[in-house]
């Protein structure tokens, strides 16, 4: 039987709130057995940009990364945001080590080919290195990865923190039993929005057919739920989405919202 | 016989210049045999603090490193010029691993205490984690290393480059036959520093008291030969100081100002 390993993203809003970041580190750093740990920016690259009378240009809800953006994206992510994490787990003895998808080659990646809208230095990505993940689990480490990539000329790219935490979970099903998490201020799919005691706690393929067809999941969450079956289909063996203060029961499945097949 | 090691710090002069510094990459990628690099970051920290309206407060030639500063060398450091070095590097076929000190706890640093001035967040390192820096380099990894370390609390601390290259050298001689090489943008140690073949081939103990009677070494390279010599007690087995566009030949010892008692 393979070892349980839970691929944890955590959401911007979580990040924004000092204090409820805290507390969410200190969460994770007591969550038992194997975790990565995976993280975007929040609001401090826009807000760094902004200080720098850098422009961010949006197109359909996506940031586009000129040269200067990359920088701040790299700065803040890789570097700032990244080691905070790294320092605050350490201090909790967790023995976190950050990474970006450059080092050690962790994820290659490829700038975005798109016919009509040019996105700028963002990658998509081709590959995860599994053997350094693995190097590093069976070494006792707890790897935090920021999302930066970069192609094979060694040019950096910003890429979806998102898609990295379902990237690296489907990499990782050859060797363990891996639970992907998205961790964000929801309790999990919700019936209602604006009520968290309509949380649909399991969903299955026929279940997600019958919540599109009544059109209950809106239109935010259906690319995540598509997203989650495809993370199934090449092998994960449950994907939650669930509250950040709740990581623990999600991580046992007492909390959130679990998709599964089975 | 010990496996021969080469520690690098590369000075930030040679950062600030953009195609200098990529000759310095391409170089430093065909060096063979076992190398790490650890790297400061030039004049970028200053001028982003510049241009985030962060005052700079400097103290006998030292920089005080305040929350806002520190947050900048954490951003440039760590985050800009590390993942920057790591893309590049992997772009020419080496498999460079970006950390800083907090990564994986590989260099635990303790607050600078000082009977008068107060540096801020400037960390005086306690130890070196070998046992991770021989698990990367038995896995075919080239460690980039940026001078951001931790305090036992995770609190992250400003540290000096040179002395985490001269730590690692030195807590590495129990497995490797060191070398550890400063380059910048001079010769070596230069009889006259305007005169490039006044080199000083080769400093030991005897030459370094004849060099300091006559007054011949300037006051700026006396405390770096004073920490080169300590490297040497510490069973590191040379020193070289040279320039970053021989590295190859720094290497080898066939170029720079060695300090050894060979």
């Amino acid at each position: 039987m393979k070892q349980k390993i839970s691929i944890i993203k955590v959401g911007g809003n979580v990040i924004d709130d000092a204090s409820n970041f805290q507390a969410f580190l200190e969460l994770y750093a007591s969550i038992s057995g194997l975790k990565i740990l995976i993280h975007g920016g929040g609001k401090l690259a826009t807000e760094m940009a902004a200080q720098l009378g850098i422009p961010q240009q949006m197109v359909d809800g996506r940031r586009i990364t000129d040269g200067d953006t990359l920088k701040v994206v790299t700065m803040v992510y890789a570097g700032f945001i990244n080691k905070n994490i790294v320092g605050k787990l350490q201090g909790l003895q967790t023995n976190a080590i950050g990474l970006s998808g450059v080092d050690g080659a962790l994820i290659k990646a490829e700038k975005r080919k798109h016919v009509a809208i040019d996105y700028g230095f963002v990658g998509d990505v081709k590959s995860v290195n599994t053997a350094l993940l693995n190097q590093l689990l069976a070494g006792g480490f707890c790897p935090v990865i920021a999302p930066i990539t970069a192609d094979e000329n060694g040019q950096l790219l910003n890429t979806n923190a998102d898609t990295i935490a379902q990237e690296i979970a489907q990499a990782l099903v050859a060797d363990f039993d891996v639970q992907l998490i998205y961790c964000f201020e929801k309790r999990g799919v919700l019936k209602d929005v604006d009520d968290e005691s309509s949380l649909i706690t399991h969903i299955n393929s026929a279940v997600f057919q019958q919540l599109t067809d009544e059109k209950i999941i809106f239109a935010g969450m259906l690319p995540k739920l598509h997203n989650a079956f495809v993370a199934l289909e090449k092998g994960v063996s449950e994907v939650v989405i669930g509250k950040w203060s709740e990581i623990i029961a999600l991580t046992k499945g007492l909390d959130g919202t679990s998709i599964s097949n089975k």
